[in-house]
């Protein structure tokens, strides 16, 4: 499957990215209940794909709650709240299950439609993005072998295909343009060390990995010329909701002077939010840090403080880059046209 | 025990820092060979630890070379030279063999003697080196239930006793000053999350854990009063190499205005080093990172950075306190002395 989300025969089709490296393992979600349990213990993950897998997951409950041709709104709305409440920082999910919520009252068949219609956009924007990344950082970077820094994963697992950061990496490297990729291994869950590690050995991009907190030490080292991040929820003045550990990169990446990109496609834009204050910062289980693969890490009964996400000021950021090209903040928006 | 390190019956006795939390062991080192492997392998680990360590190593070298009671000066410089290269960063090590090594034309007995009064003498100026900075963290942050931020293990299993900000800790802690300690687990090793979490709960000190990257997110949340660490080598211009880690740590206390104080006795000051870009990183090997506890967590393969320790510039540090209080950088005092 070059795709990592695909609906077939009634069933989401999602590569199971808990089981990655070690098993290449494709799930068949055929329930609500099962789509949500994908996304809470992320094995679908990553803004975008949670977006489609919400979508269908809509599409699925408007196709079960119909009787005789008859859907039962209610009972699909009460789904939709429940998808979207799945996660809670990644707007794309919210976007994604609102989109369509809409056509309920046009019926299941509706439903899955505009699912579909969202799950095939998303290769297409991912493209667009990662066109609009590459193109930036040669022209921030210049035309030459590239040392690139990126976190947590968001290449094609995170998305339907292709990748917002990592699929611009992808077009860097196919053009030439990548000496070294170093990335995060992205504690807790390490989705850098299992999913991007195993993306970047696919597409046979020069990469090494190391500790979150190796990287910020890595830029202050002069051993990178940009970093590239994708996002779960950007707001109108421009501050970006990313993987925990985003902060400390783009601060570092501000002290040494390194372009800070963020990839990301417009339905991760929330314009409702005014700044990162409001964002909401999803805390997961204490677990995922005291255990791994089964193994308990921490003595008995430590407590634990698990954000998923942190929050990078807007001035912290070279540029949000979306489908349409740099993303101007609300703000700035303003001031050109007063 | 309740020191980490002892001398009895020509044996260094250390708890073995690989063991806990899960397994309180002690190990009696008896061969120069089995004491380099422990700090190689980070039994005895913590700057100041290692230097003891190091020095009892010499000992062990001068007693075993000793026939006769002649003294083979050549064969214990030799080990003398193998034990201080044994992990480079930590200025500590080199340090203490030195001191020790200059008692060699006076036999094993005096070098027995200097090691043992290196091992006296910690207790007492990791003492002192608390109970400064403890006194600095209340002028700075005033009497009051202060959150606390700390990174890696600089309890008494660090040192010999006692330990230097941890030990801080523990004096603020027993004075009613100290709401809530948050560390980073540490990653690749976990010695946050393995050992300090242990010292803390045996404290009965309130802590939570947390992955590493997620401690910048924190101090720019609000969450954190004060930034406490140790160091590995302070240079005379006041950079400080510490656990991989402590660069992003200082940065983003410096972005939120929270003090940031490193806590090390004086033996880790090295004014032969002008400043941080001329000290030796220590680069460890790929398969603490890509695998954990055992488990296998990154693709086969997969090529790794990993370095043990960062430099973090004087600018950030807030403080360089030590058992005569807060250090003055050499340029510092060239400028009050003009």
């Amino acid at each position: 499957m070059t795709r990592s989300l695909a609906w077939e025969d009634a069933a989401l089709v999602a590569v199971d990215q808990c089981a990655l490296p070690h098993e290449y393992r494709l799930l068949h979600l055929r329930t609500v209940d099962e789509v949500i349990d994908a996304i809470n213990r992320l094995a679908i993950r990553g803004a975008p794909a949670i977006g489609v897998a919400g979508a269908l997951a809509v599409a699925i409950s408007a196709a079960q709650h119909t009787r005789n041709g008859q859907c039962d709104e209610l009972a699909v709305r009460a789904d939709a709240r429940r998808i979207a409440d799945a996660r809670p920082t990644a707007v794309n999910l919210t976007w994604a299950v609102r989109r369509v919520a809409e056509r309920i009252p046009q019926g299941a068949g509706a439903v899955l439609d505009e699912a579909l219609v969202i799950l095939a956009e998303d290769e297409r924007l991912n493209l667009a993005v990662s066109e609009h990344t590459a193109d930036l950082v040669l022209r921030l970077c210049g035309h030459r072998p590239l040392r690139l820094v990126t976190h947590c994963n968001t290449g094609r697992l995170a998305t339907v295909a292709r990748g917002t950061a990592l699929g611009a990496i992808g077009l860097l490297a196919e053009a030439g343009h990548v000496e070294e990729v170093l990335f995060g291994e992205t504690r807790p869950l390490l989705q850098g060390a299992r999913l991007t590690a195993w993306e970047l050995a696919e597409a046979n991009i020069p990469h090494r990995l190391c500790v979150d907190s190796a990287l910020p030490a890595a830029l202050a080292a002069g051993m990178a010329d940009c970093v590239l991040v994708g996002a779960d929820r950007v707001c109108a003045n421009g501050d970006v909701a990313n993987k925990i550990g985003t902060y400390s990169l783009a601060l570092a990446a501000h002290q040494a002077g390194v372009p800070f990109i963020v990839a990301a496609p417009m339905s991760t834009v929330d314009e409702t939010l005014a700044d990162g204050s409001a964002i909401v910062i999803e805390q997961r289980e204490p677990d995922e840090v005291t255990t791994l693969a089964g193994v308990t890490i921490a003595p008995a009964g430590t407590r634990v403080f698990n954000p998923a996400f942190d929050v990078t000021p807007a001035e912290l950021v070279t540029a949000v880059v979306t489908e349409n090209g740099t993303y101007r903040p609300v703000g700035a928006r303003r001031e050109v046209a007063s």
